[in-house]
C-alpha cells in the first residue's frame, strides 16, 4: 500500500546488523533488508512490523536507540501487530493509547501504554498503532489518506481491490467463538 | 495464512531459474525463492501469485509446462490477482469460470476463461482463483477451511485478527466512485 504512494520510497531496514536476507521464525519466508539502521537515521514514516522477532527487538538497545532518535524527526511513527511492543519498549508509548495483537494487550499495558481493545487503528498525534497483522492493511490505507489525501488512498484501496469478505465472522475476539479463542491461545502456530 | 496450517510447509519456487532473491518491479521488496521448479514437481497446493511479473510468466514455456504437469497431481491449484492469467495461459482455465484483478477481466476472457466479475473467490472443482491482491487473504482462509476444516481456518483468521474495516467503501468497482476508477486505470502505480 505505502509503496504505491506518489514519490514514495519504501526501504526495509536491517534492525540487527548488516543488510541481507532475514527469515521468519518458521523459516518459510525470507525478505531482504536493503539498508542498515545507520544508512537511514530519519525516515519520514517509520513502520515497525510485528511477529516473533519483536521479542528480541524489545531488548535490542541499538535498535531502541535508533527508534527513539528516528521518532524525533519522523512525520509518522507507526506499528503493526506486536510492533507496538517495540515502540513501548523504546518509551514512546508511556501513557499513550495504543493497540497490538489481541493476545498481547496486557503486555502492552505492562510496558506503560494504555491498551485499546476495541479499535483496529489507534492514533495519538503522529503515532499510529494497528492491531493484529491484517489491521496493518487498514492502517496503511488510512495513513495513505493522511499523507496524500483521500482520493489517492481510495485509488490505492481500489488498486488492491480491498473490499474484503472474510470467510468467517470470528476475526476478532469480540465475535469469535470461545473455543476458537482458546485454540489460538493454546497454539502459537495460529497466533 | 497457509503457513499456519498444521504440518504445512510453504515453499517459494523460482519460476525463472535458480533459487535466490527475486525483486518486485518497483525494486522495493525482495523475497527469496528457496527452490527451483525441478525441486518440487508436484506440490499438494499450488498458489500462483499476481503482479507485473505474470506478464513474463505467461510466455515462459518452461514454467507453463511445470504448471500443467504439477496441476495433474495437485489437490488444489490456485491463483491470486493476475496469477489467473498464467493459469489461463497454461490452458488450465479453458471454458472455466475464474476471476482476476478487475482491470484484467477482459484479458482473462481473451485467454479462454469465463470471467466472473462479482465474486472475490471463484472455485471450479480443485481450481480456485481470487480477485485482486487482497482477495488472496479471503481465498487463503477459505482454502484453509477446505484443507483442515472450519475450526482451524477460524483460528487462523482470528490469529491474524482478520475482522477488516476498510477505511473507504470503494474497494471494488461496484462501489468505487467513477473518478477513482479512472485514476487507477490511468496510473499503473495504483493498480
Amino acid at each position: 500500500v505505502l509503496s504505491r504512494l506518489p514519490d514514495a520510497q519504501v526501504t526495509f531496514l536491517a534492525a540487527d546488523g548488516e543488510p541481507g536476507e532475514r527469515r521468519t521464525e518458521n523459516g518459510m519466508l525470507a525478505l531482504s533488508a536493503d539498508r542498515s539502521l545507520e544508512d537511514m537515521p530519519s525516515p519520514d514514516v517509520i513502520v515497525v512490523p510485528g511477529g516473533f522477532g519483536t521479542r528480541a527487538l524489545m531488548e535490542h538497545l541499538r535498535f531502541l536507540d535508533w527508534l527513539r532518535n528516528a521518532h524525533e524527526l519522523s512525520t509518522w511513527t507507526t506499528s503493526v501487530c506486536t510492533g507496538s511492543l517495540v515502540l513501548a519498549a523504546a518509551g514512546l508509548l508511556d501513557g499513550v493509547e495504543a493497540t497490538t495483537h489481541w493476545l498481547l494487550l496486557g503486555r502492552l499495558g505492562e510496558l506503560g501504554a494504555r491498551p485499546v481493545s476495541d479499535r483496529r487503528i489507534v492514533q495519538t498525534g503522529r503515532i499510529i498503532t494497528a492491531a493484529g497483522v491484517s489491521a496493518g492493511v487498514d492502517m496503511a490505507i488510512a495513513l495513505a489518506a493522511e499523507i496524500a489525501g483521500a482520493d489517492t488512498a481510495e485509488a490505492i484501496q481500489l488498486g488492491i481491490e480491498y473490499a474484503p469478505e472474510p470467510p468467517f465472522a470470528g476475526g476478532s475476539t469480540h465475535t469469535a467463538r470461545p473455543e476458537i479463542i482458546a485454540m489460538v491461545r493454546d497454539n502459537p502456530r495460529f497466533a
